[in-house]
């Protein structure tokens, strides 16, 4: 016999509607930059975007709402019972997650992190993170982001090490 | 010299759209029922339902916009830096939380909770929460709720210590 729950999920997969997607943001979602060492490319250091979202996984279906509206990105365990939707390629952070924010501005500060992590998009495109100098400015602008909030630090840290 | 970013607030007050607050509390809200004992109540117990969100006080002007939004509630500190947009009047949840959400249903599991927390001001609006019997009744669909969220049973605790 079927799960009756699942069957739901699948056959009404849910809707999204703009706002909808910026209050949950708002409240939920992570903007990120990592810089981790990387001795193989020539300037020692990789410059790693991501934008996240974490829910705990009895809500793991948002998380897929979430990739079907935004048209990229995946979904996977995080830590423990908390699931992620992440979008991480240049291209996908570039042309589909900016210009959503952009459009429909998020209403908590996180629309600041937000604006850094576009400076930092915008200087990848132009090859910066690949030179020197170019990576220490985006890790000065990189620096300063997330630093209030103590859950995005949680979930961050637990990320990037499973 | 007043405060640029005080008086910003004040002289634009965020504008909420209905699917944003659905998708900030998907993520941020709490339906909560506190079950106190309370000698001078006929039947020992005291019942305070209550409907939260809680944020670290650089977005307290977006609890704010929500006390606007729903015309009732609170914004007071919560613990530390957090701070707390809280209803918990009987007739305010119901006619003006409940029928909110009636009205834009959550897409997260939170919903459920909501449903429970319905149910309970139901019952109170026909005063079961003044007799034995309907305290366990309403008892027993409070002991079910926010049981999966660390986040909002700390928040919670700190809530009612405060």
């Amino acid at each position: 016999m079927e799960n009756p729950q699942r069957l739901n999920v699948q056959s009404h997969p849910e809707k999204l509607e703009a706002q909808w997607v910026v209050g949950f943001v708002d409240g939920e979602g992570c903007f990120y930059v990592g810089i981790n060492p990387h001795p193989e490319m020539s300037c020692q250091f990789q410059v790693l975007p991501e934008f996240t979202v974490v829910q705990h996984r009895r809500d793991v279906q948002l998380l897929h709402a979430l990739k079907r509206f935004f048209g990229c990105g995946v979904v996977r365990q995080n830590h423990e019972d908390r699931m992620a939707y992440r979008v991480r390629g240049l291209n996908h952070l570039t042309e589909r997650i900016v210009p959503f924010f952009e459009k429909h501005p998020l209403k908590s500060k996180k629309r600041v992190d937000f604006a850094r992590f576009r400076k930092i998009l915008h200087l990848m495109n132009q090859g910066n993170h690949l030179k020197a100098e170019g990576i220490e400015e985006i890790r000065a602008i990189a620096s300063v982001m997330n630093t209030g909030s103590e859950r995005s630090r949680r979930n961050r840290a637990k990320f990037l090490v499973g």
